[in-house]
């Protein structure tokens, strides 16, 4: 069914068609859907989005967190309870207004564009007293967004696939701890399951999600040049806690409001960023642990004996619980590796009347991209070694691509040229509060970049000047392209 | 945070109260939510459900589906393609009309009630040859449907979780082998793995799916006597493939039309009897193999001896891959015992200073309700052996329950009786084609019950006749009262 041609552009030259085709050819997603800004996710997309969310969920509920399923639609009356949160959100609303044959229903419903405002109430009903706390809590959920920028699949659609968690604490302080669980939950699992390399901001005061006392986030860096922001935690203004009446009884009980985060990764989009990262110019190359097969067997010239052969090999693959696919189609043995490589299969085991006679596969590695004969008696135990070592490969290969992508700015004109060769630039800034939009917009004005913020995962004090408005310096932050 | 006291009702004799205590003392579910059909569904429920999830995705990727995640809306031009499904399902649509601030959408949406004029269109750009065929698709998905009759939780309300399989085949032949198959994995994962006793009926003429040339359903039966339609599958008319225009060329490079099936197990529905058909009077019971959590332990009375040892004991578990959670809260032991047996977790521990002066724990098993001394080094052992045959027999106390409740009528008043008593009444009966129609009204207004249809896991034929008409029976019917 799919065009295997190949990938007809080098990633790093032309990455928008790369992606693109990637998309298309690897069958992971369709745009023929017929609601613009929505698309039908493909098996060789879902089954790896499958394994990421099974890997996040594990996490999060180790850490407490305990599953929820809210419902798809929230009552506008909620929504304009936090007066910010309306504001931020109300022009990417979808609304529910009618049903059957155009009746109206009882109040307009929204299409959850994120799930702040259905879970507050509820926490008001369940949380009394300060043995009640921290209450953490999360949902996987599609949540619903009306883009009015150009949607791409994966990266910005109308309808995303994501897990968010929401936690309430007795203090700021405990609310702040939260925070950075999340980011040490981002590491676990975008960086160590997924293989990819972030850095952890808190975002500048204009750049906070609608609601939010403070905002963080994890961007990750494209080959154009261009970060994405992937999971974002926010410390919430206590206004939600205060206009769905969230309290609990202190110790001396006494009733206090308690303090919220939230934290959003978008396993969709984070989907995009394995696609973007791990890529290269014949197409994915998927992290063993999140394959949607991990072995194919392709089958040269395929005749009886050899298929027999082909589904002893799979058992005994499947006995180990490898997950393993039979490739016997028509298709030529070169036609096989293009279209497997594409679509980023870590091993692929080569069989046919040579190998068969002399007892020895072939064995492709997508990692490395390298090929070796095996004996068959060998094979389980090779593939193993390489499933211990693939994701290590792919994510120290990440990682050293990330790492030199950072640059540092001493002034307007390095500031330039970093950014123009598609890097994130790092730099002395006059301030994060409102004093340095000023100075922010002038970036963004001058190289569509934007002051991503500070980082959380590592302490660094600024020395020097902002490299804008040459006042002193109180924050180091990084600034980039973004999607 | 729960209300402890225990369900003050018995399940046989107050069904519907039994019901909304348990969902409401088990936390499985909150009603609050204030959207009307709407509800929150909480930990203990949804830990449950995904494990259901996992086992039913499961058995369908074997049989060789393949998931996919479609968009939620659904275009009102695609509903109208197919006559009698809009028909059937337009009163029952919500439908998206405007977004922003009162902005209106290009086109109505109807948040999806079922897919199939989401899946087909796509199945047109997909299926181009008969070596694509069979084409088996699936995908796990909340569906919306508009419900004018009370709605309860996890039974019926406007927003459920289900699967639905989509299957394309080359001939009618072909898929009615799948309706067969999905039969089989009902009882693989209905009655296999959620112990739960079926009948697998065609529903007659006049009771069809909107579009279905046959309707296929597992009913499962209440302690009020009435059933449930548990997953149907529907042989489509090919008035959908037309409709879609999802055409294969033949050996011959002809073009056909394919012939399409659906099935639809609602996780959340199937939840509703797994709480009501393994339930008692002290509250939930669950499967083994679904259990939220599968070993809780009681400390009585806890000091931080008690509570080193219980984090031994649950780490011993864990090791084997067990879940465990401690309750080494301040409620009394009775109160313990009392709510982990209406919390349904299958083995409590129980641990107090006694206890660990003897060396010897107390294990209470929830299936046999039984409750024995184990000495420290054998309790491991000892829940293996329990874990090994719980599901087995709480399958066995609920298949002598259901077959005991199947009664053969020979006339008007012993079907009036069978009816009145709670049971699912086996009929001779004139026909399930639409001249049957008349008996079958008959039957609902004297007894409130329907003629659920026939069977397809055995094959049954009539010898006498129609109990309501007298003429010659065609087909062997099974009658009852339904949700």
């Amino acid at each position: 069914m799919a065009d295997n041609l190949g990938i007809t552009v080098k990633k790093e030259k032309d990455f928008s068609e790369w992606y693109t085709q990637v998309i298309q050819k690897a069958e992971l997603a369709d745009i023929r859907y017929n609601v613009k800004g929505f698309l039908v996710f493909q098996p060789w997309s879902v089954l790896s989005m499958e394994k990421m969310y099974k890997y996040l969920e594990k996490v999060l509920q180790k850490k407490g967190h305990k599953p929820y399923w809210y419902p798809t639609l929230i009552p506008e009356r909620n929504f304009k309870l936090e007066s910010s949160h309306i504001a931020g959100f109300t022009p990417e609303v979808f609304w529910v207004t009618s049903h059957g044959d155009n009746q109206p229903i009882e109040e307009k419903l929204a299409l959850r564009p994120t799930s702040e405002t259905a879970f507050y109430q509820m926490f008001s009903y369940w949380i009394r007293s300060y043995r009640d706390l921290p209450f953490k809590t999360y949902q996987r959920a599609q949540v619903f967004r009306y883009e009015t920028k150009a949607t791409r699949p994966f990266l910005r659609s109308r309808e995303f696939h994501w897990v968010e968690t929401h936690c309430a604490h007795a203090t700021k302080e405990d609310a702040m701890k939260q925070v950075y669980e999340d980011m040490n939950t981002t590491k676990e699992v975008l960086h160590d399951i997924y293989g990819l390399p972030f850095m952890f901001f808190e975002r500048p005061e204009w750049d906070k999600f609608p609601g939010a006392e403070r905002t963080f986030a994890a961007d990750v860096l494209n080959p154009d040049g261009k970060v994405i922001q992937q999971p974002s935690t926010h410390l919430l203004k206590q206004s939600f806690a205060k206009a769905f009446n969230v309290t609990y009884k202190d110790k001396e009980e006494k009733d206090q409001f308690v303090w919220i985060t939230c934290y959003g990764p978008a396993i969709s989009r984070i989907f995009a960023s394995v696609i973007i990262v791990h890529g290269d110019d014949k197409g994915l190359r998927f992290p063993w642990k999140i394959a949607p097969v991990e072995i194919v067997i392709a089958v040269i010239k395929p005749n009886e004996e050899l298929l027999k052969k082909a589904e002893k090999i799979k058992e005994k693959f499947q006995e180990q619980d490898f997950s393993v696919e039979i490739d016997a189609t028509e298709r030529t043995f070169g036609e096989k590796c293009f279209f497997w490589e594409l679509k980023g299969v870590p091993i692929r085991i080569e069989l046919g009347e040579k190998e068969l006679k002399e007892n020895k596969l072939g064995l492709f590695r997508r990692d490395l991209s390298k090929r070796e004969k095996v004996e068959e008696k060998d094979l389980v135990k090779e593939v193993k070694n390489i499933a211990q070592e693939f994701d290590k490969n792919l994510t120290e290969q990440a990682d050293a691509l990330f790492n030199n992508k950072i640059s540092p700015a001493k002034d307007k004109k390095s500031l330039k040229a970093g950014i123009e060769s598609g890097k994130i630039v790092k730099s002395e800034f006059c301030s994060v509060a409102n004093e340095g939009r000023t100075c922010a917009e002038w970036i963004e004005k001058e190289t569509q970049a934007f002051v991503r913020g500070t980082r959380l995962d590592e302490t660094e004090k600024p020395k020097g000047n902002c490299i804008i408005c040459e006042k002193k310096a109180t924050a180091l932050v990084y600034i980039a392209r973004s999607y």
